[in-house]
């Protein structure tokens, strides 16, 4: 991994050096998103840009342009009154679209726009000039649309049913297709929505075939698991609001998966057997729409099977490959066929360590062996004949599409740096990889239908926003550069000097990224108090080469508050491989804590800190560290605010808790080790435990039951709830959140 | 009330003036109950006294004393080891007694004891040497235990069911007699409970006739009444624990009134009409034990009736008497029948302007014409002859009993100051009172079977605790002194001085009574800051002529702490008259403001007083008041902690919200102005809100509704909750609590 630490110093070396000369002060309006000032001082983005087939295409509230791809020069294409005029021709229930910035225009060869606006989704032919296709759902609550390009058809969801409509007006008790129930009657049964709390990678319920003729759908019971009872108290008395919410070791909910026949209207179930204590995870389907595969795991979340069942009768067909874990394998990403060579797909694999690729050939069989991975901690077992398509210690992100003329693959990797993501092309055939656009920055593109055009939108710590159209050749220079942002912030503003860099983690062995934000008008005599903001958990990092190399707004607030602010990416954090997350397993907390102190130790070696006055702050995950930190380590952190913390993996739910921390039942140690009323009576400090009332993620039962444990302890947290807010405080909320935790830390830390 | 005020200045005379040297320094754990040395510095105790008859007698642990009335000789009546012989001949079932302290002798011809321990209830025939009676209740949740010592019957509940029964063993299956659900299915019907929130002085839910011949009990429908989604944390999953709790305005609980006839088996109903909207009140029982008496009230609170019910048909008889108010009447206790003549009763009345006493005549009826009272917003109308037995600017607090052979009701009252409850025997016949003990201090008296004794304790502020025995003649002389405590606080600790005396109200004539407490080592040089400690609601007072003028074990600590300690009892407290206690009437809050801010200035008028650093804490009501005045006078308070506060009195229950506030719908502009959310963006300075976090009284949505509307207004409010405590925090909780407090004003107001 050397290249990559040659790499961020560069960055350091970028970072900003604003003199302070009629330069403005900002506030938490400014910074914070939900300020007022806030958007005006982003940088300004080039909203609605999009593919239609190879024609770039932007959308805008009132017209479509045309951008074109080798200049990035526009011409109208659509305006917003010619489907209104269109529409008006549908009749007076039609409701006249007030914007187009939500089009899209999804069949390459058809000048045709796609709008949903409300409950109505409507198709415009442009050629014809005319409305081509229209459902008005009637519900307010119906959610979860997906829309079939193939077929017109139109899934949705109102409450836990779901439904399938083509064109007209439909409402529950008319509509021809329903699963579930029409009157939404039972809320323990949940079709056509995402499950297992979306972890998985599950981020939806729905997943029409490739030609549109089967839609497959989640089935969730949730009888057999426990509401946590939420409380609302905006109504005239409180009322309840029962949330269903399986705890670790609890009994947990069972899913199936149905198959709804468009041309039958039938719907099957896949055999997958008892459901109980499995995960049916990554649904996706084979080109010729017969088979569906499913990757399912068990609750240990150390064993997972890729599986294909018959899309008709839905008779269980073949195990395909198996991987397991001494700790857990964590499935993310669903099959993708090759769109050129059908007996072909990509699956995505951690068994050497990093996020890769693989090749399986489903008309080769393997032997069947079980072998270990590169992470020796890793098993597998093909069952088809497998050909890694990337290896290295850097990991694949994303699957973009293909470049199907070149076999090319186009995916957002790690590979620059583990602080970036970069869009390559690769090879199939030679494995070979070609950047798309510039080395520099966080990268996220689109990729046009042929796969020969990204839109590629990227950000770095010395560019706010730059928006252009490259060749996934790789000839980066003959794309267009269609918008560079400036950075307001950074023009009118007195910014602090933000640096980049790496220290040794506990181990002593391996590099950590840290972010280091000194005070805006810094003056290296004085003595300066400092706060680590951190997060510390998997799935998250929270230093990319972006934008103040990801700092959030309250840093900088704090910055200019005279406080250092500085961020540690700890063991168990993102994008540096299996063996760096799963350090933490069964004992959370435990390793990246060790992490922390090194960060803490850091600020305390720096001249201008004193070393008496470290707070810290974070959120969730790094709520429960905040909390961690200040029991565990009384005599370094001084002041924290610790936000929606875990304080008892017991209260967290099964499928992102029993990964790290297995079930209280199997591992009671790692349970009391890493539950915080245990330590309630360490708290020398001043900690501020802030929840969201109805939080559904962290339920509020963490910080009831720390406060109990620190009365019977005899110590003193301070609290504070956002009654009826969630996990997250959001719009104004946030702001008032930031007011009250800085002015938490200038109260104590000062 | 001229002779009241010369009075009060005399205790400042004799309020502590001790000297530093050697003394020690108090802690939390010293001063508040809960804390761990908190029972050692309280003034010492006799327990146990109480009368067999009239003579008197002390239950202790292990045995009972006769204690002579004239001399106050002990000597021992009764062992404990001499029951629990008994109780082993009973069988091996049989619970043995580890303590006779809650024992009584209830008969006075009868040698015999009666005690409860846990559901086992018995009586020793200590003539005989043998357990006479014993019932044993298997339900460990079986509670409100009504022995009747007439028939020996036992009246109590298990869960909301009401059952009787005599001698045996008993569960809710197998028990003769059940009012209710034997299997305790229906949660809504609640029997032989106090209803009406315990307002109106109701404490229990089951009255006995005088022979034992019947019980009267009340019915409480709830089922229309909304529930409370109060929640527990302390289970695996937290848990709803739903309480019926009926809000200000909304539909409110059904009450009826049962009959239970001992001897046929049978229970009737009174018949008393319609009870949606009313409240039946003070049940009481003629002597012969065929009427029953029910003070009733409509909803509006202003209009109360005596009526009668034949006891064994439950018609309804007659209307004895009726009160109405422009604000409100509230009854608050039964009518009491001479016991030296059936034919007349004593009726309690505010209709002159103070609680007195009324002599009526069942025989005697009078014009029924409506008059004014003393009180000229009151109207009465009496149907039978009515004889004032007192009067004044003074008011009776408690019927102790009766002296038969003088004809003499003996009273609590504050005719020697408000401050005070004395002790007196009111002739019947021509109304002269005679002081019964000592002039000084606030008494409580235990009278003796034939009226003739008193068992007298007292305490004020310089006699830490005293406890004779009187002859109700008045010849205080007479009585030996049982018991004189010292005060261990007072003797060993480093006391602050505290100080009585008058400020005006805000209304410029009106006396109030304040308690100052000068910093322990006071040096007038300095400049302190001073805390108002705040109650401010009705049925309250907070300064009485007793232990350091009631101030609590906090005050005396924040003394300790270097805080001037300031409170008054403004207008709408206890014991100062209708006139004084009313004024409040459909926009609490407002004048008892005022009154509190003459408090503050009295404060800051004071020479040795920071007038920048004026705090102020309270509870409940004291929350509310601590809430507005931070949020109505932000210049002069900087710092509150209030608790359990009402913040919109909407969410308060309809019995006492309504009869101060009548109803949302019928007051809407008080309910707004006394709605503490609409002034949350005025907040200026520090304000911490503590909620017990199952509070029943003052739901927990109180306070939620309170930050969520700061959240809005862009204020700051700090917030702590106690979870699954109640309205207060008791036992350790509560040393913690003023831990919390105390913090809190060090952090903010020091």
């Amino acid at each position: 991994m050397k290249r990559i630490f040659q790499f961020i110093f560069l960055f350091c070396l970028m970072a900003n050096n604003l003199s302070a000369q009629e330069k403005k002060a900002y506030t938490l309006e400014d910074v914070i998103p939900g300020g007022s000032n806030y958007f005006n001082l982003v940088p300004q983005n080039m909203p609605g840009l999009q593919w239609w087939g190879d024609r770039c295409i932007q959308t805008l509230k009132d017209e479509i342009l045309q951008v074109n791809v080798k200049n990035g020069k526009k011409t109208p294409l659509l305006a917003l009154s010619e489907i209104n005029h269109a529409l008006r021709a549908c009749g007076e229930d039609a409701e006249l679209l007030t914007s187009l910035s939500g089009a899209s225009m999804p069949w390459p060869e058809k000048k045709a726009v796609l709008i949903q606006q409300h409950s109505q989704i409507l198709t415009y032919d442009a050629e014809l000039k005319k409305i081509s296709r229209i459902a008005r759902i009637s519900e307010k609550d119906a959610a979860n649309f997906d829309f079939c390009k193939e077929n017109g058809f139109l899934a949705y969801t109102v409450g836990k049913s779901l439904f399938v409509a083509q064109q007209g007006d439909f409402h529950a008790t008319t509509s021809p297709v329903c699963m579930g129930n029409k009157e939404d009657g039972d809320r323990n049964i949940v079709y056509g929505q995402a499950v297992h709390r979306n972890e998985f990678g599950i981020s939806k319920g729905t997943f029409w075939s490739p030609k549109g003729n089967y839609l497959a759908f989640y089935r969730m019971d949730q009888s057999m698991v426990t509401d946590y009872p939420q409380v609302n108290t905006t109504t005239r008395i409180a009322t309840l609001v029962p949330d269903t919410y399986p705890m670790a070791g609890m009994t947990s909910h069972l899913v199936t998966v149905g198959v709804y026949d468009v041309n039958s209207g039938k719907t099957i179930y896949l055999q997958a057997g008892d459901p109980t204590d499995r995960y049916f995870t990554n649904i996706s389907w084979s080109p010729d729409e017969k088979h569906v595969y499913v990757i399912e795991l068990n609750r240990d979340q150390n064993h997972a099977q890729l599986v294909s069942y018959s899309a008709t009768t839905g008779e269980k067909e073949k195990v395909w490959y198996e991987e397991k874990h001494t700790r857990y394998v964590e499935p993310q990403h669903p099959i993708t066929f090759l769109p050129w060579d059908h007996s072909k797909f990509i699956y995505w694999s951690q068994r050497d360590g990093f996020h890769h690729l693989y090749l399986m050939d489903t008309e080769a069989t393997a032997n069947g062996e079980w072998k270990k991975g590169k992470d020796t901690e890793s098993q597998y077992c093909e069952l088809l004949k497998t050909t890694p398509l990337t290896e290295g210690e850097w990991l694949v992100q994303d699957i973009l599409g293909f470049n199907e003329s070149k076999k090319e693959i186009i995916i957002g990797s790690t590979e620059i740096s583990p602080l970036q993501t970069n869009v390559f092309s690769l090879n199939v055939k030679n494995g070979k990889r070609t950047l798309i656009g510039k080395k520099d920055g966080t990268h996220r593109a689109k990729l046009s239908a042929s796969g020969k055009f990204v839109i590629d939108q990227f950000t770095s710590n010395s560019v706010p926003r730059e928006i252009s159209i490259f060749p996934t050749s790789g000839k980066t220079a003959n794309g267009p550069l269609l918008f560079a942002a400036n950075d307001p912030l950074v023009d009118e503003y007195n910014m602090p000097e933000i640096t980049l860099g790496t220290i040794k983690a506990a181990d002593g062995k391996t590099d950590l990224y840290y972010r280091l934000i000194k005070p805006v008008n810094f003056d290296p005599n004085k003595k300066y108090p400092a706060i680590i903001y951190v997060y510390g958990g998997p799935h998250a990092q929270l230093i990319h080469n972006n934008r103040f190399y990801d700092a959030r707004g309250w840093d900088l607030y704090m910055a200019q508050l005279g406080f250092v602010m500085l961020t540690v990416d700890s063991r168990g954090s993102d994008n540096r491989g299996v063996e760096f997350e799963n350090r933490t397993f069964r004992q959370l907390g435990v390793e990246e804590m060790k992490d922390q102190v090194q960060g803490a130790r850091f600020l305390q070696s720096l001249p201008y800190v004193n070393a008496d006055k470290i707070g810290v702050h974070g959120w969730s995950f790094g709520g429960f560290m905040t909390t961690n930190l200040m029991l565990s380590y009384p005599d370094i952190f001084k002041v924290g605010v610790a936000g929606g913390p875990v304080i008892d993996w017991q209260f967290y739910e099964v499928m992102y808790g029993e990964r790290y921390m297995d079930t209280p039942q199997s591992n009671p140690e790692g349970y009391k080790g890493s539950n915080l009323r245990e330590k309630a009576g360490n708290l020398k400090g001043r900690l501020l435990i802030i929840h969201g009332g109805m939080d559904p993620t962290c339920v509020p039962q963490h910080s009831y039951t720390f406060l109990r444990a620190c009365i019977e302890a005899g110590s003193h947290p301070d609290f504070f709830i956002y009654p009826e807010d969630g996990h997250n405080m959001i719009g104004r909320d946030r702001v008032h959140l930031h007011q009250h935790i800085t002015r938490y830390f200038l109260d104590f830390l000062k």
